[in-house]
């Protein structure tokens, strides 16, 4: 909740921009830090969710390591001072060239999709004469019951090795000699807040260590990937996601004598402190008689109501009384799913309120296209105002 | 269809980029040019679709006007020398900055989307000693039976003014001194290709047109938005969309007698001349048998099949032999939606493989990202290969 003093200074910004709760961000990392290393978890930082630089400088003072997705992403946090040997390298479209640079870095691990992938890594060490870590990303056939865009690792996604073939490539492990087997890592899926999913997970993952442990691979370093979710319906109220529960789980759950666990997360580290602040252009009525209010933001800076059909909170920061109204809130974009809200209710709003939508530090800014040749929306700091 | 010598060419280029024939680009345009003239028709070009400049300026050739959405699709038209007063402003969220730009431009005319933004015009219109010249948007309530998302002109959309609303907003232009009503405009969706449905809605704007003479606000100018689809199916056996039929449309059911008659085309202009070129970096089996190639493509550069399960045909450019393979064709992010093509049956795919996403010339490159921080993808034309 801002305070009215800071919603008067955003009043006179130009809009739309990103604002990031800073200190939020903090308490959330410190909150992480605590409850992983109860257990020696270590925690890398999804940076496809966010990559603005302020936000990863902040990440790193807390010792956060980095899950990324591509070169430019271990470019850039390499060039932020976050040590290669922190960082696993996910994704299963690597092209050679990021290969290359991801071995002559020495990262902590590639999280290898496919058996070709695996082959592939091999090759380019081996002309490096380097030998590069390797962790098999399996698909365990978990499905998180979460939309569909995001749910990963149900059997007929393109991610991971399918656990039908695992053996196979676990075997070829033997004739390589460039590739070092670290251990297996697993993604199911993201914005899951039930933790009986992470049970049953945990669960499928003791099934296939017992299974590497039978066949001569013992298993050393588990990255169990990301996937846990945040309160987008009430953010004020849960401003920081259930950290504590999500790891006892794990620990609870997972056969992880002996193991080094490593977690990838990305929204839940930041999708709080982040908010689209965004400004009331014009309020109409449509031949149904719906209130439509356009604000000045669009699918441009944030896609995920359009492409996930996602819920964001709202908030009318420029609400002086407490008359409401029921709204849908559409951007400027002209397609009919540029519409951040339907039927919300809201105190009563009017051309030149401010609004917030809330939870938007995840997948909103790095998500952002210059679709109707809107400028890339600006960052604004809370500890900066 | 390429040449093997511009296939071998574009094997060497770094992917993945989009790739525009500029040789279709100009006969299309030829097309609209012949078209159009044969009814006085007047084509605007929605930037929206494409802001690359090198199309741009070859659009400028042949004489189009501009149907532009933001202030800096403005500033980038004039700045490549289209007239301003061969531009029309849409768009559901202009901002004060972008509505004082456009006055001061000189502007053939703004859409105006509702009885707000008719006085926010006026107003800013007042202060600059300016008029402003405006084409309302009214809502004719037709379904044009395309995807959800690009369907704009039913009741319950945020576009245009209802038209249970025009005869007010119709009479308020008698009191605002600094807005000339040039005419009406309409835009019922995008990607038609039934022209019974542009038959309809010509009997719609008909029947408003009689009440606008009957009421005393007698119009001369009408511009019917856009909407005309492509083939997305069959883009080489129809790389020329059917203007003919289209324009041919308007003039035998629009009450057109003495009235200018503009129209607003994007997709119809350059979808077809672009394509999206890609290469296959890996292949693999999903536990299902599913055979899924990964491309070096993503919805980072193309989310048209992310955002509206859109079909875009593919080739195989290297395809050397007749034997085929049916593949789930997916794109490097780290998204379940992120996927080209499902179940599709092409010339056998492997490693290395270059492929042309087909009909990505509109809302391709125009709606990219930099998500997961991948490059904004490189043009390369045709005329310069």
């Amino acid at each position: 909740m801002l305070s009215r003093e800071i919603k008067d200074k955003l009043m006179e910004r130009e809009t739309p921009f990103y604002l990031y709760d800073m200190g939020l961000l903090r308490r959330t990392l410190e909150t992480i830090r605590t409850e992983s290393s109860r257990y020696g978890f270590k925690v890398h930082y999804a940076v496809k969710a966010n990559f603005d630089e302020e936000l990863l400088k902040v990440i790193r003072e807390y010792g956060l390591g980095i899950d990324c997705v591509s070169g430019n992403e271990l470019r850039l946090v390499r060039s932020l001072g976050f040590p290669a040997s922190s960082v696993v390298y996910a994704g299963v479209g690597k092209s050679d060239k990021e290969i290359r640079y991801a071995i002559e870095e020495g990262i902590c691990a590639f999280n290898c999709e496919s058996r070709q992938e695996l082959q592939v890594i091999n090759e380019i060490a081996g002309r490096l004469g380097l030998r590069a870590r390797v962790a098999l990303r399996v698909n365990p056939d978990v499905d998180p019951h979460t939309h569909r865009h995001i749910s990963t690792g149900h059997a007929d996604s393109k991610f991971g090795i399918a656990y039908t073939e695992i053996e196979e490539v676990a075997r070829e492990f033997a004739s390589l000699e460039h590739v070092e087997l670290v251990g297996l890592h697993f993604h199911i899926g993201s914005q899951i807040l039930d933790m009986r999913i992470f049970e049953y997970f945990c669960k499928r993952v003791n099934t296939l260590l017992g299974w590497f442990r039978e066949h001569g691979f013992p298993i050393h370093y588990l990255n169990m990937g990301g996937g846990l979710g945040i309160d987008y319906e009430r953010p004020d109220q849960f401003p920081v996601t259930d950290f504590a529960d999500y790891f006892a789980t794990f620990d609870r759950f997972l056969d992880r004598e002996g193991m080094e666990v490593h977690f990838e997360l990305g929204r839940a580290v930041v999708a709080q402190c982040g908010e689209l602040i965004t400004r009331v252009l014009f309020e109409k009525v449509n031949a149904l008689g719906h209130h439509v209010v356009i604000v000045d933001a669009s699918m441009s800076q944030l896609i995920r109501p359009a492409l996930y059909e996602a819920y964001h909170a709202i908030e009318n920061l420029s609400a002086r009384s407490a008359e409401t109204g029921t709204y849908t809130i559409a951007g400027t974009v002209c397609e009919s799913a540029d519409v951040f809200a339907k039927e919300r209710t809201l105190p009563r709003l009017q051309r030149g309120d401010l609004l917030s939508i809330k939870s938007a530090g995840a997948y909103g800014a790095s998500m952002a296209s210059r679709y109707n040749l809107h400028d890339f929306p600006e960052s604004v700091y809370s500890d900066r105002l």
